[in-house]
């Protein structure tokens, strides 16, 4: 039986050692801990060495002197089961297990050793991720996995059977501005599996949001349960790796899982009304979009653009997401008209701003306008046409923009509307990431396209709805 | 008719007048052509100003001294037509109106006066862009229509009804390395439309691929007799605005243009064996295909990636658009195995190369082993692993592996070989543009996903294998 709250226990160690072979790969999980200043004894394991980082190294983790709670262990493979014994007798309740070389091999020794880690790890009562995993991203408790990812916490959390997409959703979602609770890579799950986990980040009040990459589960019925009932408290969101016959080989060399086929997949994630997503990118929109965004209400977007051309496809992208762009009431459309210049512009939704677009205040009605007439607002930020200005001499114009549209974003947010930015990559790569950042901070969350806008839109606004069915 | 010798005489105009009543627009056009060199003189046209960026300005354009071939029309609608007919008295054969208010505001106003326009063209033998355009980009020639766009020039010819999405391409698309031959803005389409522009690409030698945004025709057959015409040469790639109601009703508040039947357009794109496309992204991607890839010979992929995770994705999603993924020969599996580390690695393809990632012999020995089983090689290049050594002190490794990867990946292209680079955005945001860079200098294409460079392989190889069936 899986606990959550032992488990929690479990997470918060106070003390951990390494026991690592390689001089560069073992020193790194030493010097994560270091970097994140983890709260306790960190004790590296070697036999070869007599100080890793300025830090004391035992030949074995039963020559430490104190008591270790939590063991990182990347020995090779074949050595694996003693050591997790010795960990035992040390007292050790959780290991990561990052050493490969067990079932995804596709040998049969690999697939044996990986059976005896699991009977010793049962037998003993350690905890175990893996083998072949990187385990555990818990920034606020000083755990990661590498010393470079970001050290502020959030409120998603994430399970990945891969270590490199553990690696991945954190790296690259945070260039969207996504923090995680904890981020776990479970590998081979040869105790440890998604259910489980799942199971845990269901119970943890810090983590809102879930994300899961999934290549194989051993009991399929299990995880499907814990996500019924984990969708009825908390949007989760799935990648499974390994939909297609291809894939689903790279898969077996890659965790030594079992793919299963995709349609069962597709349809039992439905019966739980739980997201799917099918690449990085749109897991890390779709996370962004549960983060940042209430739940729309209805499906009537207003778009607000410079660019005439732009507004037409917004509009176009919008409606192939099962979107509505209402033509606003002939009043609002009026008062838009008014303070804005009178040709070259289309005041009806989508609003094509044309060069009223340096007519901040112009800007700032208009959006206000158009905020009691649809449920959603897309603003089509496109900071090059601010630059170029500001090349001219008019300086400061793309803050003062930023800060129009960041006040005007969280009156939005506040009422309960999303509102969101779709801010295209252009040669002005400065002002594109002063742009981005700026939102970013103000928790307005940013696409670089209306397609994934969209895209993210049209999934949690299904996932609202269902949930609400479901009620 | 429309003869394209002599339409290209008329783009390149010994010199420019600039009609524009507004102080900041105006400006711009006139700095456009100062900052490109514009090789010829340059006539600013203001009653109102006697002097602009130290230009001498004339009141009216039958004031200007000497002779004048091609004018910027930035005027208010009502006196278009008569700015027009003076344009026709001093001689200009090519003018673009960039001004707005014809049939794009849905008033018969709008629609009488751009008619009027469409007679006095006609009659007066000047050939004119828009109305409410941006005209011409060709830079080789010194004409721009911003001041800020590159000045380099390149292959690819552009066609856009709407003047945002003709920036877009450019501003944009250099970021992905794209450089332009010519870009065409055309407005409302009140004369010059989008088969004679076509018809001039498909002339011009300059231009290797042709990539359209287009709203609406007036003359849909001959578009497409043109269009069939044309990707017997060159690669076509369309992008069609208005495609559902909703758009289709932007449109009509955008350029004036009559959308069209979505289904009716993709059915005759097809016939004329176009390559379509849906955002701005997915144009730029394909360009860039077809600009830096030669035609692949297969659907055999090979993918060489660092992290398991990550190869599964790849393989899952080229697999999902019709690629194949073969296991390499037992051979090539052992001479690749015998460089690399023995665990945690899969080298039948996708290659995951885990830690001997870092083995920069090996994976020089692994690319080039690779080379004779496949059609296509895609590089998963994860820079964020190198800058995370590079922090621990090994320096200049992002270079060495830059290098290494470009060196291989220009050989595959000169075997005739498709060679492209997977580089997603990371928070390692310098690393990200330097690798970009130098992959982009050595024209080999980077996409920063596998979703995006698959779609791309997938759209360019079909449309060689039906070209070559039409043939």
């Amino acid at each position: 039986m899986f606990d959550p709250v032992s488990f929690d226990n479990l997470l918060r160690p106070k003390s951990v050692a390494i026991i690592g072979a390689s001089r560069t790969r073992g020193f790194y999980w030493v010097r994560s801990f270091l970097e994140y200043g983890f709260p306790g004894e960190i004790f590296p394991v070697n036999p070869k060495e007599k100080e890793v980082l300025g830090l004391k190294c035992y030949p074995s983790i039963l020559d430490v002197p104190q008591e270790v709670d939590f063991a990182i262990i990347a020995v090779p493979a074949p050595i694996v089961p003693k050591v997790l014994e010795d960990c035992a007798k040390k007292g050790v309740k959780l290991a990561t297990i990052f050493s490969s070389g067990f079932s995804e091999t596709g040998t049969k020794e690999g697939v044996l050793l990986e059976k005896m880690v699991a009977e010793v790890a049962k037998k003993v009562g350690v905890r175990v991720f893996g083998p072949n995993c990187m385990g555990v991203y818990f920034p606020k408790q000083g755990l990661s996995f590498r010393p470079d990812l970001p050290k502020e916490s959030g409120s998603v959390g994430f399970i990945s059977q891969s270590g490199g997409n553990a690696i991945g959703i954190i790296i690259c979602g945070s260039v969207w501005g996504l923090k995680f609770s904890k981020v776990f890579s479970y590998g081979n799950a040869a105790d440890l599996d998604s259910p489980d986990l799942l199971e845990y980040l269901r119970w943890d009040e810090e983590t809102k949001v879930i994300g899961i990459y999934i290549e194989g589960v051993k009991n399929g019925s299990k995880l499907l349960s814990v996500l019924k009932k984990t969708t009825k408290e908390k949007p989760v969101v799935v990648w499974k790796g390994g939909v297609t016959e291809l894939g689903s080989r790279a898969v077996a060399s890659h965790t030594g899982a079992l793919a299963g086929s995709a349609k069962i997949w597709e349809s039992a994630l439905k019966q739980a009304n739980v997201v799917s997503v099918h690449s990085l990118e749109e897991m890390i929109d779709v996370l962004c979009g549960f983060s940042f965004l209430p739940p729309p209400k209805g499906k009537d977007l207003g778009i607000v653009s410079i660019s005439g051309g732009s507004s037409v496809v917004c509009t176009d992208v919008a409606a192939r997401f099962g979107f509505n762009v209402p033509e606003l009431p002939r009043k609002v459309q009026e008062k838009i008209r008014s303070v804005i210049q009178p040709v070259g512009v289309n005041v009806k939704n989508p609003i094509d701003l044309a060069s009223s677009f340096f007519n901040f205040d112009a800007v700032e009605f208009a959006l206000r306008e158009v905020m009691d007439c649809v449920d959603v607002l897309i603003f089509d930020f496109q900071v090059h046409y601010l630059t170029l200005r500001e090349s001219f001499g008019e300086r400061g114009i793309v803050e003062k923009m930023i800060k129009i549209v960041v006040d005007i974003g969280c009156e939005y947010l506040a009422t309960g509307k999303p509102f969101l930015i779709v801010l295209p990559l252009t040669f002005c790569e400065n002002a594109w990431l002063k742009s981005k950042r700026s939102f970013q901070k103000a928790k307005i969350p940013v696409f670089t396209s209306i397609t994934r806008a969209a895209n993210t839109l049209s999934k949690i606004y299904n996932f609202y709805q269902r949930k609400r069915l479901r009620e």
